[in-house]
């Protein structure tokens, strides 16, 4: 891996494909289509994408069954397990209905309402993740979604993967369709004869997805559009190289596009580290997929102390972010940007992807300066309540009718006047 | 105004401006040129589109005295009054980072940093609203926000509103750059030479404002893209008609695109709100924009009662909701999509617009389905922590592991395994 003495503007290597003006047309286009002929336009498009005809988007309850018998019992057990984990951890996000009242009988509050409905895609093939499907689905559940609806592309038998189906079932989703690509989030967005249109669309995809998704935002919500996965580890010396190695591997091996970068206050473990990397890629059965992230998008960054470090850090706003230093607790209190922090050698990344319990959903691509990891907040919207006493209103409807005229509004300012004026 | 007695399938009529291509190229020639020549582009375009030679961006601190002195003082005193109000409302708001533990030694949690920077752009000309910049800018300063960069376009004079600058002060506002458009959000997502870039930029605008804050999405945040004002008044029988005529209105007197809706169970409610919007609209200032909007944008809806009233709200799902029944509490109870809930005849809407603490910031165009009010969250973002224990990793690697490889990710399962198996 390169080592990097100099740190002044810094920046982890990132490639973001914002897709080219054809793909953009051919998902205007795709999604023109199912708006017009819906269902027919899917099962098209399936054929045409998917290679694969089928004659109804929604998977039977069979198809789930089997899915079940399929799978081994222990790993079923421990998708229940690690779905256990999540949920616990999102119930802690949820957020309660207040209100305040005044002594002159005023009432202000903040009302919760989880969305009506979402629409969770899950990519085909061998992106085809359970993991994936648990993260965004149990915010959702735990937020009080009454309908969730998830897409999923067919492999060339018609089928989903048994995992995602599993993993769907023990979520709680309750209605399943085989179609994937742009075609499918246009069916979320706008519904057709089988599919009903939802208030949201999460989840990861392709850059037809993306585009899709970007499309119809404004008629629905999304969620963030995920870029390559990217890691950072900031570690002091004496810490373990050949743990760190396989920790930024476990990254490079997602995508030839993610980064892996180490930041460390020791020569010697930039070194090493450097040589694990290279030692373990050769075992690797991604070892292709690792190599090209490791040699075009990884870096070791060698700097003076901890606190440059940290600041080196915050500059890169990484997805994930471990801390392996000696005071794990005292380096993060000066982090401000990364999606997901793990602390000491037991958090290896992987913990995070699977079983802990928080979401795997991150902001990427420097995004942790202003998002979050995915959670159950973005499953419910507020609604501002006032409730305003007639001694509230006597008291300070002058003052209101004041800034209203301030702004050349005088219907606003009659607005509050009539309600005393009129009977005198 | 239209009385309309069929409810199914209803919706707000309501105009979006998404712009045209001309609109859009012009935005994204504006940006390159702001990135590529920086101050000197932002003078060029205030020069040509505000028609007004600048020397500096940059509001110097005695124009903000001259507003100050220019302004009465029991109008600085109302906005400080305001102020307050809205600060109290939005620390309710505010989100304390946690953690918890588990006996194993293992420690989950989310901590919550503040954005390091925001950008709010004002409007300039007629709605340069003081109030606009105290609702942008409170809760980013309550999140701990903590640079805050204001633009907004200079009138011909060179100078910026003496209401808008009192307001900026007031809400402890820092920088100030005369400087609106385009160019303006482009200098606050790439900064220029005395403008430093933010990450994230709130606040209305027109469409070349809308246009650009969509192309800079992603590089920074942005808030939502407002459309016109709405109104929906859900009214049983024996509600005073002028009053809700009035309400109407303060909607209406916005903008010619606004929407002005009332649903009701009372014919007879419902013909007198009618003759009182025409009485009423002949006495306003601005009767020409708010008789466009009536007439264009405006309905009645008689329902057959209030739970077909509540679902039809819902299906409007409002930027501000006026409940007037008898019970306006239990009728709230059934609402699932509003911005701003208003109950009772005391709860005027310019009450919330101006004055009782909740944000003025609203989702429109019907995103009250997925969206929330402008608030603290939206100024601070979550980072998961994971601290797994070692006796954690112990007992739960090995499952990790395993769903690691159900998702043919090896190194992720090696990165567990590497922790304990390489000193066996």
């Amino acid at each position: 891996m390169k080592i990097i003495r100099e740190v002044e503007g810094a920046s982890i290597k990132r490639s973001v494909d914002s897709g080219t003006e054809e793909q953009r047309k051919a998902v205007q286009d795709i999604i023109s289509s199912v708006r017009e002929k819906g269902n027919a336009a899917l099962i098209d498009f399936t054929e045409k994408f998917d290679g694969v005809l089928i004659e109804e988007t929604r998977v039977p309850e069979e198809e789930i069954a089997d899915a079940f018998a399929e799978m081994d019992t222990e790993m079923i057990k421990v998708i229940q397990e690690a779905a256990d984990n999540i949920r616990a951890f999102h119930e802690k996000q949820k957020q309660s209905s207040w209100f305040t009242t005044q002594p002159d009988g005023t009432m202000l509050g903040q009302k919760l309402t989880p969305l009506d409905s979402v629409g969770v895609y899950v990519p085909g093939g061998t992106a085809a993740y359970p993991s994936s499907v648990l993260m965004n689905v149990i915010p959702a559940k735990v937020a009080g979604v009454e309908r969730i609806t998830m897409v999923s592309p067919p492999g060339k038998d018609g089928k989903l993967s048994a995992g995602v189906l599993v993993a769907a079932k023990i979520a709680g989703v309750e209605e399943i369709h085989k179609v994937g690509g742009a075609q499918a989030v246009a069916a979320l967005a706008y519904g057709t004869e089988t599919i009903s249109s939802v208030d949201k669309i999460t989840g990861p995809g392709n850059i037809f997805v993306a585009l899709a998704k970007r499309e119809v935002f404004g008629d629905v919500d999304i969620d963030m559009i995920a870029g390559p996965s990217e890691i950072v580890v900031l570690a002091d010396k004496g810490q373990h190289a050949d743990e760190i190695a396989a920790d930024l591997l476990s990254q490079a091996e997602h995508d030839a596009l993610a980064s892996a970068v180490l930041v460390t206050t020791c020569e010697d473990l930039a070194e090493h580290v450097s040589q694990e990397v290279e030692r373990q890629l050769s075992t690797l059965p991604r070892e292709d997929i690792a190599r090209r992230s490791i040699s075009d998008f990884g870096a070791i960054y060698v700097v003076d102390d901890l606190e440059q470090g940290v600041e080196l850090v915050n500059q890169l706003a990484p997805e994930h972010l471990e801390i392996l230093t000696a005071d794990p607790f005292e380096t993060m209190a000066g982090i401000r940007h990364a999606g997901a922090i793990f602390l000491g050698r037991f958090s290896s990344e992987p913990v995070g992807d699977y079983f802990a319990g928080p979401n795997h959903v991150l902001p990427t691509n420097g995004t942790a300066r202003f998002s979050s990891p995915l959670n159950v907040d973005e499953f419910m919207k507020k609604s501002s309540i006032i409730s305003y006493s007639e001694k509230a209103l006597k008291e300070n409807g002058d003052k209101i009718a004041k800034l209203a005229r301030l702004e050349g509004l005088e219907a606003h300012a009659r607005a509050v006047e009539i309600r005393f004026k009129k009977r005198d």
